[in-house]
């Protein structure tokens, strides 16, 4: 019988490693290598050659030399994978303090034909409409800005796990494919399910609230489909939610403490694990600001704020309607920029009418609900609120609205047998993607985005 | 303006935190406290009760008593959600080392209605059938040992998340929605998309070898659908994937390797930090084996081990199959249990016709493949293997299988700009769960399985 040898071996030949064991002194001016890497620029000059070679998010220099190497540049191409083993050449001028004299080259790929699109220059691909660089995107994803933006969402993701699990929250997997929606049906995809009719969730709402029944404290991470048939350039059809809910909250407010940590958390992370992928839209040294200012704000407030500095119709106009229109959400967070120095704030209140069946209302005033958006940087990133618990007026309000309380029989046996007063949000991990980075559109901000006519790649 | 008050509170009133406090003696007999949970059982005697209260997978003894207690036992009912005041009764016969003794006792959720199951014995909803279990998932994933279930999977999607990064690896998202399978059709969901079809993806395969082309070292956690059409105790129709990925291998050992360093890292943390959860399982003190040993074998020689074993028609039979029936893979994970002391076995180079277009096949006898399963206690829970990385290779493959090449032009777009040798592989986190606390039937081992029938909860 053979067994399987399991130990971990040390990866000598990850440029990272290399580039540790160099600051160390571990390595130093010419002691053998060997890399690994894809081809990402070859400039050729008489009889040597520049070779950029990528690896993790690193690009380093290579030096080809027609009378020491034992290869011919011209037998490789860009993105051809390769094994070079060279030696170190301590060079002042490079960033790495290093480039790598080239011996031998190995292709360990195929050959690769010419790329259509340039994928080592940053602003070539920087300018590409958006189509362009969404049909290319096999390819366009290799550019190392376009990577560092993956990079930046697996951050994010990582942060959302790592905060909620050390504040007690337990991972589950609700089902994406249900036989009616989360919100009361608009706005769903259709799978012919067996024969049968099936949805795709809008949201894990309803599972995130059993699992408070469960767990407590409960969240969950996947895909959220809406069929949304507008084209905006913060929308798409299928984005990563982060959702999360909480029992035994005293108030809303318990859900906007948390959610303030977290933001702080994850700034914190993607400035101490992330620098070299912000550094690409934040420019060198760029960091994100720490956040320590977290001013809220009543929703009629919030719309007093924008109508008085907007006098005539446009303030008038905007006090009339119980949504905020995004020029709005843009005014409101310049102003608490420049009024108290923070990209980030909590709106809350928002009117009952405008907030789904099982928002908690202010029994002080039941027009406006026990709900909050966070804006950062002027756009909303998150939704939350306390939850209607008591089965009765669960059932009261669902009345009152004019659903169908068969529909959500599953739904309410929760409130039937016994909820604590619960609450929870939800945020997209694309929109914070293209937030934190500024991206012009949110296509940007995932690798494979869905929109009303890309199923493609 | 007014501001977040954003500092993490003590949650003293978390019986967790209780426990820890009397285990440091910061809390002894007599001192006041205040908890909050469900009741999860309530024994009425004359003049007073035992309330069996649960939290966070705790459930520890209340004593109401008549003349002390400012509140009457009789308007309470089990899953009610309550906030008690009390005071610590040092108690030896306690696991705990201690009851409370109730003086004040408030309801916080809604009037509870009698539960149509018994939530608080776990030998009875162990004894409920499949259907009535899952039927009345809201109430039955409350009694204590469902709800480990779930925590053990959360157990294994944060090893698996936390094991991955440390490797290197970044999380990426792939799309659900797609215009063709990853397998090439079969058994797929067909989705109205926008009155197009378009259909749930079978495997995020094609993206994430398009992200080791990106990220050398790439992951994703997410839904995968299948509409096949059987209903047997090891399949659902929407499983939650655990899929990585990895370029520059030297042979498919190194996946193989990786993820038998995976499940060493899975179960020590599982023994370490759900405990509590395994025990339900696997009896008071009961740990998952250390795993020291991974036997490897050649496909045809594990066929050749049980036909030596099965003489007459059930061996002839088993070696003419180009794969394992359930029998074979249950008798060859007793065998190297007996033989070997290990639940593990990986087994490899299966016949390449039982493999993906995408494998690689072993040049020195291409009847096989470069690909492995690795069956734990008898079962399969992952399938992996080494990619075709070359484009022509790709290519005549696929040709040779009579595909449309057309299909996967964006597939083949990454073998034509150049991949490392890669490959990757595939887990189900329910397999592992079921596998794992050995559950009758996968259903078990998810909160909201979907099966040919079942669309709810």
């Amino acid at each position: 019988m053979e067994f399987l040898e399991y130990q971990k071996k040390d990866n000598q030949d990850d440029i990272r490693v290399v580039i540790e064991r160099f600051a160390q002194g571990q390595l130093k001016d010419g002691d053998a290598v060997s890399i690994k890497g894809t081809l990402h620029r070859i400039k050729e000059m008489s009889g040597f050659a520049f070779v950029n070679v990528r690896s993790f998010g690193v690009v380093f220099q290579c030096i080809w030399d027609e009378a020491a190497s034992k290869c011919n540049i011209k037998d490789f191409s860009v993105e051809e994978c390769v094994v070079i083993g060279g030696k170190i050449i301590a060079e002042e001028r490079s960033s790495l303090g290093f480039d790598i004299k080239i011996e031998e080259m190995t292709r360990v790929s195929g050959k690769a034909a010419v790329p259509p699109v340039e994928i080592s220059n940053s602003r070539k691909i920087d300018n590409l409409n958006l189509n362009t660089l969404l049909d290319n995107r096999v390819l366009t994803l290799r550019n190392p800005k376009v990577r560092a933006i993956m990079r930046i969402a697996d951050g994010i993701l990582h942060g959302f796990h790592e905060f909620l699990r050390k504040e007690g929250f337990t991972e589950f997997v609700p089902p994406k494919m249900v036989h009616s929606g989360a919100e009361g049906g608009a706005d769903m995809f259709e799978v012919d399910y067996f024969g049968k009719k099936a949805y795709l969730n809008q949201s894990p709402q309803m599972y995130k609230q059993i699992m408070v029944g469960v767990l407590t404290k409960a969240y969950t991470v996947g895909p959220v489909f809406r069929a949304e048939k507008y084209s905006t350039n913060r929308h798409i059809n299928e984005f990563q939610g982060l959702d999360l809910e909480m029992g035994f909250i005293n108030s809303f407010e318990d859900l906007m403490e948390l959610e303030a940590r977290m933001f702080q958390y994850l700034y914190k992370m993607l400035n101490e694990e992330y620098a070299a992928e912000l550094e690409f839209f934040l420019g060198k040294g760029g960091n994100l600001p720490e956040l320590t200012t977290f001013p809220k704000i009543k929703f009629m407030e919030a719309k007093k704020l924008f109508a008085d500095a907007h006098p005539g119709t446009v303030g008038q106009q905007a006090m009339l309607e119980p949504d905020f229109a995004p020029e709005e959400e843009k005014w409101i967070g310049e102003y608490f920029n420049r009024e108290y120095q923070t990209p980030v704030v909590f709106v809350t209140h928002y009117p009952t009418v405008k907030r789904p069946f099982y928002t908690m209302e202010d029994p002080a005033d039941p027009t406006y609900s026990f709900s909050f958006d966070m804006f950062l940087n002027g756009l909303e990133v998150t939704t939350g609120g306390q939850r209607i618990h008591d089965y009765e007026m669960q059932i009261a309000k669902m009345k009152k609205r004019g659903m169908d309380i068969g529909e959500f029989e599953d739904y309410l046996t929760m409130h039937k047998y016994g909820m604590p007063p619960h609450g929870g949000m939800g945020l997209g991990l694309e929109r914070i993607v293209q937030n934190i980075l500024g991206l012009d559109n949110i296509k940007m901000a995932t690798a494979f985005p869905r929109d009303r006519d890309r199923l493609n790649p």
